[in-house]
């Protein structure tokens, strides 16, 4: 049995508490930290059956009876507190991103490589999705054959609040950072070169805020693959969420998953659901899943499935990707 | 080379002209006789390099430089002409149904038996449709194994003028009768019994002339397997034609063909286009299809691919549908 | 909160004590009894925080700190133990089918008629699946019309053990009456008349155990609508359940789930994932929202979702089945 | 009635006369000229019911009995060719590419300048495709809003022989120009800049003759939308041919194109039939539907549907990519 606690009692920070206590075994949330927790958020904690409840998370760091935390915390706080807590002898999940800055999350690195019997695993919850795990798992089993071409496609059905646009690092770091480090996923690679083409097509006050809201991503894997993400900030229709791995032996190619799998034939058409709408929705099995890895990792010492080496990555091709936007070029991770 | 005569100008008499023309090769339409030509259909006739023209089918007959006959006239004088044709020495393509008196479609039986180097096929189109073709060929393949359950959908855009009704035998002798039929080709069996459960839900008007506008029909085939087919007279959607048989391997089952593939994505859900509108549209290539194949079989002597058994077992099947329905119990063929 | 308590800790029993736990709110499973409990089944029910364990039923319905009992116990209990509980005054779920014989589940009609305060739904899960349920939001929001013609496609993967055939009251009581139900739902009707056409092509064991194996079960609804069922106790792609409501404006219809949505395109051609295997993962779901709206209609005194009737319809069309086999003619209802 | 000429009896000049004698009303084939002409061809040309077969264009060029002429000869004799039909008074219909040069294709333009009647049409034919013109179709209806993001997936089924990459200008001007035309023509626009992320993947027996046979192409359209191509020389499922334009209101997609609808479940899965395997089967219909737009267009004096203008784009965004590739940047059309 692993007991965790939970710093951060936001969005991301709930659908852990409600993932574990409802699909995790030999796991259990024994106390929950967040500075500003609000009462109905106290409430459903107490639901679930949470024990202790605070503000400061330093008091589960101290508490011997917590073997892991999971760092649900505003993003500028994920490095410092996961090293906090590295040093504090706790299993650690970070939510993602680590950090916007490469030298915080050599940090983190550091302090890992000083604490070998720490598990630190990162919040790429989309690798347990069963529509891109079973890509990865065809590729694994050589049905792909070598890779030479991979394709996400990435829309979110609504763009975020103009105001949460600089907090959030920008477009690449907040919500292509998922599709970055689905690329290296689902290729089993790193990334090598990075060149975006964007646009300001969906609303002109994200452009205002100097980010875009539109892009074709094309990256050069390390392993030689090609690789393209397209994204925007709206898809009419929902949330669009598809990658395809095309190689030398064949394609693995997802759909998207809907409510249902009723289609209406009348005089308008043939037609089926929307996509399920958000991400919560979308990927709710994927939390479970990936909590059930991490629990495992903790509790049988094997490598997590989702490691800082994984956090690094992503945020490295996030701020390529940032750069060659404003330099209108190709950029190598090396460079960086 | 085939040189053909068409006895009968209509609807499916042009289509034959046409598919001939432009789509079989080693074939060609010599001449056209219909007791009531128009002159818009002499035109489409002469536009498509037909040298002769005239009234009375016997013209054809009698001339020795046709080796072929089409009869597409009225059901009513199918029998009739084709054993004139077969005594006169002529290949025979004769349309559905051969006829609705079994007696007479005997008649054409002795006839052939008669005339055993005559080519006689009857008008089954649908066999020769690229979906049914590949049901039956994965069939024949062994990849269902055993035939357990086949099932047709079948349903038209719209009902016929209520007029029609009569002349046409009812549902299951117009329209069904290419079901009954699809059904004895898609399991390689005769059909041992039929019970129909049927209903007028489309149309009054249908029901006032004695017939039924909707069915469900189910039947024992000869080899074991169990059958149904469903029928409406009206699908809002287009025409509906679809089949799935099921075994002891696997299922081969088939969808509707449409214009396109495009699906569009919008917030009213994901649609596709409907079916292609009816029969000339969705079955246009088998039309041709069927005539390359009389065409080879008249030319190199090899058997024809759809018989006059064929012929009798449709109608029989039919006849035996409606005494399901007038004495509302399961019908053996053998009764007939 | 509904505090209740699990009668038979068999297959469905524990499914149930684990929807409840994990899925359901408002609801507390305090104590389960079955006569001869094994231990790893003890175990598991005490993992699910269950603190009552007892072999005899009656100790649960002499509880007055239970408020409704789940009858999971042997198909020939069913009628028994519901009376007893209802007499209890608990609210009782009872296991389909409610009994074999129509006369012990008016019985239990009779017991609810004196106590009508009591909720009792029967185990008709598949209501409340995505799919199925989707079909009939479809139907009520007026989208298909006046229904026509439903087609139930219900093809299990294996075949029961043939010992088990004689208990289970054979294919249509056991297997198909799930299909029946669905009849009655999707139509929101009644059946009026029954037609089987059904054979042994699976397995001649089955045969030899008097029942069959594939079956085309055609019926009458009262409201007018035509039906068909098609079973198969083996199809060897796994689990087939699919649904197809076609009506005056429209069709409803229904394809398997998949364990994902993953396409796999290579020399073999382009492949997507099985069905997924079997009820337990199918069904999973809807085993959960039965029990959300069961507890909900407790709580609320709102109706339940399936009450007696459809627990008699079901039963009354299984034996109509039967008999159509039996006597090789179309049967009523009225006629049981 | 027009009468052609067709000037190159190769591969596409015999798909022409096919497409022309069987498909296209109002149109007759008169003359056919090939410098080397084979026998068999030559029977295929007289089967066709072509009157004169010649070795020199000149003489098509010449006859006053011709109206229009098809350029199917090697590509480097289009530009020349054309401009001599030009000036003989003919129509023209040119296979594509018009030349690899850009200053032969602006001479064409100058003499079309300097004939204003004569309707010059560019082989463009995935136009008309039944796909990719519906997606188009749907864009011009509305249905689309504003195009911001379009996707084409072209890959071949097999490389060309190595021999063939050195006179076809290598795959961004043999194979992907088609792939840069229906960018254009689907979000009806031109192109202003393109970046080529490329690879040799496939065969290195390509990347030694300078060529790559894997890439990615981003462009940016003068509309502001964004495109990307993305290319490989061998699928081993076939030719995969798909186009996905999304937008402000909406997204449609196509999908492959295949021999029928026919899905086989078995133990393996669901498995449907791969793509039309290549062009010549996959764009048939396509290669007639642009005969009788070219022979509209000269029967009416109507505009031709893909004039020199498009012949241009796709030469330059074809030169464009290939100096992406060797200064490893992005490329304005401008610069060229």
């Amino acid at each position: 049995m692993i007991n965790i606690g939970i710093i951060g009692a936001g969005r991301i920070g709930k659908v852990h508490l409600q993932s574990i206590t409802m699909h995790v075994k030999n796991a259990c949330v024994k106390a929950v930290a967040d500075p500003c927790m609000k009462e109905d958020t106290e409430i459903f904690v107490r639901g679930m059956g949470v024990e202790k409840i605070c503000r400061d998370y330093r008091e589960l760091l101290a508490d011997p009876g917590i073997d892991a935390v999971l760092v649900c915390s505003s993003t500028d706080t994920h490095a410092a507190i996961s090293i906090e807590a590295i040093e504090a002898g706790k299993h650690v999940f970070c939510e993602k991103p680590v950090d916007h800055a490469l030298d915080r999350i050599e940090a983190v690195e550091e302090a890992l490589a000083a604490h070998p019997g720490c598990k630190f695993q990162v919040g790429f919850n989309r690798r347990f999705d069963h529509n891109f795990a079973a890509v990865r798992k065809a590729y694994d089993q050589g049905k792909i054959g070598q890779a030479h071409i991979l394709k996400i496609t990435s829309r979110d059905p609504e763009p975020p609040n103009p105001a949460y646009i600089k907090v959030s690092g920008g477009m690449f770091l907040d919500m292509t950072i998922h599709d970055f480090d689905m690329a290296c996923f689902l290729t089993d690679s790193d990334v090598e070169e990075v060149y975006v083409q964007s646009a300001v097509l969906v609303d002109p006050a994200i452009g205002e805020q100097g980010d875009v809201d539109t892009a074709i991503i094309t990256m050069k894997m390390t392993n030689g693959a090609l690789a393209v993400i397209d994204n925007s900030r709206r898809a009419v229709y929902g949330y669009d969420q598809r990658a395809e791995l095309f190689g030398s032996k064949g394609m693995a190619a997802t759909a998207n998953d809907t409510p249902s799998t009723v289609i209406l034939s009348n005089g308008e058409g043939i037609t089926g659901e929307k996509p399920l709408y958000f991400f919560l929705e979308r990927y709710m099995e994927s939390f479970a899943e990936e909590m059930r890895q991490f629990v495992s990792a903790c509790e049988n010492g094997t490598p997590v499935p989702v490691g800082i080496h994984a956090g690094m990555q992503a945020v490295k091709i996030g701020l390529a990707a940032r750069r060659s936007v404003e330099e209108h070029r190709p950029v190598k991770l090396a460079e960086l």
